[in-house]
């Protein structure tokens, strides 16, 4: 063959190939019978160069890591957000306890976003706390509200709040006070509503009220006295120990619930109070396994908070989504929010629901895999994948996959199938753009229309292009453009 | 080199050994410096000759199972065992509910076992359980009595009992009454008494008999009442859910006691009841997350019992330790105990102890093995490492073990981790014995001295003898030898 054409013979014979990049080229090789191998490989900053040529002039001398300030910015915000100390020390009313809050305004989830461009759930949530606030009578006279412009609408996570799914706050809602022991500073988020048709999944009927004001006249001052008696509650130790029996945080909160359950209950006993109150609080508690997601929440919003003023740090300290856009903010960018349209959500529906049916992505509640649990501890949490999909094998290799854009690992939230390794905590926003791994969320789903509920949970990934935003702004705060 | 002797050049240069069984030889072939690869090989029937052929005149025509009538035995008594369906309908006094239980008679854990060869712990718990009932005023007219004969010693697994470690029960002590409902047989158990300074462990002090009288007096009542307001608690679905939160149902049993706690609390608020005594109650179920552990033993108790008749079959029906000897009964042999001296357990002390201060294995617990889960369940459970020792990788590795000894899988119990596969259930004698793979039993530690306690936690494997006894007395009740 001597002389003969490089390529001659090459496609003599079986054909190999090995397949870099779109797993579907191979995939449609092997269907048509051809043997391929796939290599995964991304291109560095998705193919973007003027990301590429961002991240090399981040990039320290020997390009194992990033530059100073980069460097000890990052260091340093993932050490405040390792030693945060969050624990629940109360329960008092919104427009006592939230920053900025008062009758007028109304809490939400995501970035900022005006009545006109919300989705459907976020519609039927607002519609749902102004007749819960007898602000309005009917639902058409609440929506009129909304829309007159007399409503301030406001991110939760710019007044120190979170909120799941559509996140709704108003007035008179009981929140959660959460303390992080470590620094002082505080988070807030309402009492978790059960699932099904309740209001952060969009319902408003009378039943959702009807729910919301015995949890504000019941509830809430029975669980703030029972509080009172035990003491400011550990959440950073309820956590850890629910991690190691079989919740994440974020989708599955039925051990941490369990373990609040039995913790409070002989206080909750030994409160004067009406017994059929106390049962039907007890009642509650037990039909939702959701209840302390409203305190693994805040947990993570007053740790991320507390490392959120880091100039130059590519932490990203909030991932939030308000159904219509995904907004992520980095420790170096502080304020400023980076959004692009929500995705759309990867699970498992109700009977008689579809993806047809489904909300784009919405909720405060990605905080949890900000703050380095939730979906980056599914390999605390195989059972998990009978909620959200998947299999116990892709929980593993999520949790380790994290690993790859994260800062560091968690001391304290251990992963027992993991060899007791820390769960990755401390997303790099500057990692995520280089290597696209976008971090990995488990959500609920919420019906696209105002006043139906929740009708599935799955798994989803932020818009790459909030990251590389975020980066571009993160950059020119270092000036990377003079170089 | 022709001609040479074939040994020749053997030893010259570096040596390479492969070894077979062992293990000890390759490692001290490696701790001289040499390279060993070691063969985990072991000979059929543990090279007993006589039990070889035994297992070959058992064997099916392509050697691949067992004749009959063992396969057919097997598989309807793992049908049985399959289909239990456990669940507490309430709390009796032991002499009102157990068969053949009264005032002079002393209920203990293993195989039968006279007061002169009783261990430490089992003195000390049957001395405590003498002081309980006040059928003595110190330690020493305990004894006394004990020794005197007038009090009549039986094992709790001929009188439809399982009790954990020294396994005590005398006539009041109020005890779990579990039916199994595809049956209609019973097992019962005491109610557990926390850790530490327990009867079980053979501690007597006035604390342990002031709390065993304090359950008879307020935790048992309350407790019946609420179960009766609740309705029989489904003990299947309490394992399942507990195997998927980190439980393994013997040493391990967090979540399945916060799952009754939360099940229990509205009928036990609601309880006409001091509001004190109630609140003791929910203090003491918190404060022993052992406490279902008395629930997951007679949950497998009554559903071996209802597998435990049928001529022929190998699986076995009781693992059983007195501290003394360890107990083995098959299917197939009945009420027949096969016995050898108990074994020393492997695991972790609490500080201040060791293995030189410790009991032998002790207690019918191991029915959670006989029954699937326990040891056999420890992938579920891989945080339960820190507690009985070895690693959570070990932790998988003995489930997978186990499925090698076993006849089948729980449709049930099922295991997140290993992709939702059952826990190996149905232990067969024969697999046992030809493979030589011993069940593994997660245990308490007892000290060896009576009224001490608790020292610590670990791992034990039953003595090979029991099974190759029960093996013989098998193959003699098919007339084996005659063939």
């Amino acid at each position: 063959m001597k002389g003969a054409p490089r390529h001659a013979g090459l496609l003599e014979g079986e054909v190999r190939v090995v397949n870099l990049g779109l797993r579907s080229f191979a995939d449609s090789i092997r269907a048509a019978g051809g043997a391929a191998v796939h290599v995964d490989w991304r291109p560095p900053a998705g193919g973007d160069v003027e990301l590429a040529r961002i991240l090399e002039s981040l990039e320290d001398e020997n390009g194992s890591g990033w530059r100073e300030p980069i460097a000890s910015a990052n260091a340093a915000a993932l050490e405040r957000l390792l030693a945060a100390e969050p624990r629940v020390i109360g329960i008092g009313r919104a427009d006592a306890v939230i920053p900025r809050m008062d009758a007028e305004t109304v809490l939400h989830a995501g970035p900022p976003v005006a009545w006109e461009d919300m989705c459907g759930p976020m519609r039927g949530a607002v519609i749902g706390g102004l007749l819960y606030e007898e602000l309005a009578a009917s639902a058409e006279e609440a929506a009129e509200l909304a829309a007159s412009g007399r409503i301030r609408f406001a991110p939760c996570h710019e007044h120190q709040a979170v909120g799941p799914m559509a996140g709704v706050i108003t007035a008179s809602m009981p929140v959660w006070i959460v303390e992080n022991g470590a620094f002082g500073n505080r988070a807030f988020a309402t009492l978790n509503e059960g699932l099904g048709k309740v209001l952060r999944y969009g319902a408003y009927s009378e039943e959702v009220v009807v729910r919301l004001v015995w949890m504000r006249e019941v509830l809430a001052p029975l669980l703030a006295k029972a509080l009172r008696a035990h003491g400011p509650l550990d959440l950073r130790s309820l956590l850890a120990q629910a991690l190691q029996m079989g919740d994440e945080g974020h989708n599955r909160n039925r051990a941490a619930t369990s373990l609040f359950i039995r913790e409070l209950a002989p206080h909750l006993v030994r409160l004067t109070a009406r017994r059929d109150d106390v049962a039907r609080v007890f009642e509650f508690l037990n039909g939702n396994d959701h209840f302390t997601l409203n305190l693994s929440m805040p947990a993570a919003k007053c740790a991320l908070d507390a490392a959120a003023e880091a100039p130059g740090s590519s932490l990203v300290t909030v991932m939030a989504r308000n159904g219509t856009e995904f907004g992520v903010r980095l420790a170096g960018t502080g304020a400023r929010w980076f959004t692009a349209p929500a995705p759309r959500v990867d699970g498992l529906y109700f009977p008689g629901y579809g993806p047809q049916d489904a909300a784009p992505d919405i909720g405060d509640s990605a905080i949890t895999e900000t703050g380095g649990y939730g979906g980056f501890a599914m390999a605390a949490a195989p059972a998990i994948v009978q909620f959200v999909g998947g299999s116990p094998e892709r929980a593993l290799e999520t949790t380790r996959r994290m690993a790859k854009i994260t800062l560091g690992e968690s001391p304290v939230y251990r992963i027992p199938a993991l060899g007791f390794r820390g769960t990755p905590t401390g997303i790099d926003a500057l990692r995520v753009v280089e290597t696209g791994i976008l971090p990995a969320i488990n959500t609920g789903i919420a019906h696209k229309d105002p006043g139906v509920g929740m009708i599935g949970a799955g798994l989803v990934t932020p818009p790459f292009e909030c990251f590389a935003q975020a980066v571009q702004a993160l950059a020119q705060t270092l000036d990377t453009r003079k170089e």
